[in-house]
């Protein structure tokens, strides 16, 4: 987390789904997808992943009433296949269509027997990947989820011109019942744009191998950095990453991708026609999911009790820290920011909804 | 490339194909399947990959020996559906068994117009993962390839037991009719442990972030980051990313993962079971192959024309610097290091096979 524990106020899980649910049905979307995008959004803040979170509100509902995202959207299937078929979100929510697209995935491969991939466009930002692998993982399924970021802000390696975004994916894998599943869900910087934006309000520097400044050098100034580009994980590895993320995520439809991509923030005159991939692989294929379950957890059992590093108390499997997260802030609030609270709260006065007091 | 250009000589590309080929059929491997282990295993050489190429062949020959490779197995389909199968490997060449696997995936895909997923057991280190990608692209596919690693030489985060490899995967997508595929393929560490193997032969020093000593601290001594462990590119991202290449590559079938693996090198009695997940996606399930590649052609041409850094010449797309480098290799000889050399000549001598003359 990036915020100063002080600066985080905790709100009332069902308090804060009904409050963006409210936000969202002022603006026309329909009871029922409203819920489900709440759902999905406030997931991220219960996980602690706060990039992904309600602190897109704000834009989300911006670009409903600019027009530029269809509050009830008519998503329709095309090229339909045992396997496969290509969503047109007919550019409603990410959350809604990402959540429809998934579910159709997951619709084939159990009544086919078969891998399932489905190849969406005219789609939006979709909030974080993980949430969608966690529906295939629900179904006894490993589940693959990739998509295109929503602004460009890296460069091909060798190269100081913003004509990729740090592309996000993720692969989930299910555990035995009531155990989290495996989840790696990431994108392809070194660190993530939203902490260079945090140290720019904190007045503080950044490491040198996170930013390039306009001219495509190092820089450990935030201010620059945020000018610039953020640099790909292990240089050339997460250039080749995100620009294959970005193609599985775009070239099977009509989504855009490079030059063309449209800023979430800066362009509120066209769609974004954003594209995702979402694949499921049913554990039944291949092997009984008893056995598979035994099996995943055999490796949990010795990654949690590897010898540790000096100063380290746990070692988590991806996505055990979200879900104790998750499970803490159901309990005891949803962790926000004072910031994010102060946004909120604005959104809320232009949507007639009023947030819920945090405490 | 990390040997000096002054320790390079080149061997025709024909010869080296031989070579390569009467070591393994003196070794009992059938003529066909060596012609096809010998090209993948060349390939890597020609694309400069060489720490997947014939550097390997003294241990494959030293374990088909041994008879813990089967130089002719009886490599068998179970659970066939429709798009997915599990392909046991009956512990023969990782190369053959892989390409076998690649070669079902795409069949299946084919004939049932369905995403096809392989899963592999009983096989062994299969060599370059972009090889197998590259199959699915010729047949106009993108390709997905997994593996566990042969040695493991990472620990999970937080820790410092090696229980993990570093765990390769590619993903591969086709462009227009001569035009090199997209070709992403990649391990999980900072650096490969063989640039820290070439760095101790050098008596260099190593930045302190490839490695950690057997105590888990970073070190620079290329000497102690042998004994200890290599670190996962971006940290946790590294972590995660390896960890579930690992489990996608082995949960699905009995394949061996954790500290049940085994060790290429020094476990000479024990088969490896090596586990693989091999996929593929046909373009023409989800769009017309001349619109992928025409949408494919735009990016390349953008990513081509970008704005370069200072110094930088070209802009390559993952895996057209390998394209370059075999083109040059087939035309002008394989480059192979002194020492590689030195050691093939010893690997000839053993099995009755010589090794062409350098030039």
């Amino acid at each position: 987390m990036d915020q100063k524990e002080a600066n985080i106020k905790r709100i009332s899980y069902p308090a804060l789904l009904d409050f963006v649910c409210q936000v969202l049905t002022s603006l026309g979307v329909p009871e029922c997808e409203a819920e489900l995008v709440s759902e999905s959004l406030v997931d991220a803040d219960l996980k602690g992943v706060h990039s992904h979170g309600v602190v897109r509100l704000p834009i989300y509902a911006e670009r409903l009433r600019a027009g530029v995202i269809n509050a009830k959207p008519n998503i329709k299937r095309k090229r339909e296949q045992l396997g496969s078929c290509i969503v047109d979100g007919d550019n409603g929510l990410g959350h809604l269509v990402g959540h429809l697209a998934m579910e159709v995935a997951i619709d084939k491969a159990r009544a086919n027997s078969v891998p399932s991939f489905v190849a969406v466009e005219h789609s939006n930002h979709y909030g974080a990947a993980g949430y969608f692998v966690e529906q295939a993982t629900r179904a006894d399924m490993i589940g693959f989820s990739f998509t295109v970021g929503a602004i460009n802000h890296m460069a091909p390696w060798g190269g100081r011109e913003a004509l990729l975004g740090n592309n996000p994916f993720a692969i989930g894998l299910p555990r035995m019942q009531g155990q989290p599943p495996v989840i790696l869900d990431m994108a392809c910087s070194v660190a993530a744009r939203g902490k260079i934006i945090v140290a720019a309000r904190n007045g503080e520097r950044i490491p040198a191998d996170w930013a390039l400044d306009l001219q495509g050098r190092p820089t450990t100034d935030p201010i620059e950095a945020l000018k610039g580009l953020v640099q790909p994980v292990g240089g050339p590895k997460g250039y080749a990453l995100t620009l294959v993320v970005g193609l599985l995520s775009t070239m099977l439809t009509s989504a855009l991708f490079g030059s063309g991509l449209r800023h979430l923030y800066e362009d509120l005159e066209n769609e974004q026609n954003s594209g995702h991939l979402m694949g499921v692989l049913p554990i039944n294929l291949f092997t009984a999911p008893e056995a598979f379950s035994e099996r995943m957890s055999q490796v949990s059992y010795e990654i949690h009790n590897a010898e540790k590093a000096s100063g380290v108390e746990e070692i988590y499997l991806p996505g055990e820290r979200e879900h104790l997260s998750r499970e803490r802030a159901i309990r005891d609030g949803v962790p926000l920011g004072t910031g994010v609270i102060e946004d909120l709260k604005a959104c809320g006065r232009q949507h007639g909804a009023k947030l819920p007091i945090p405490y």
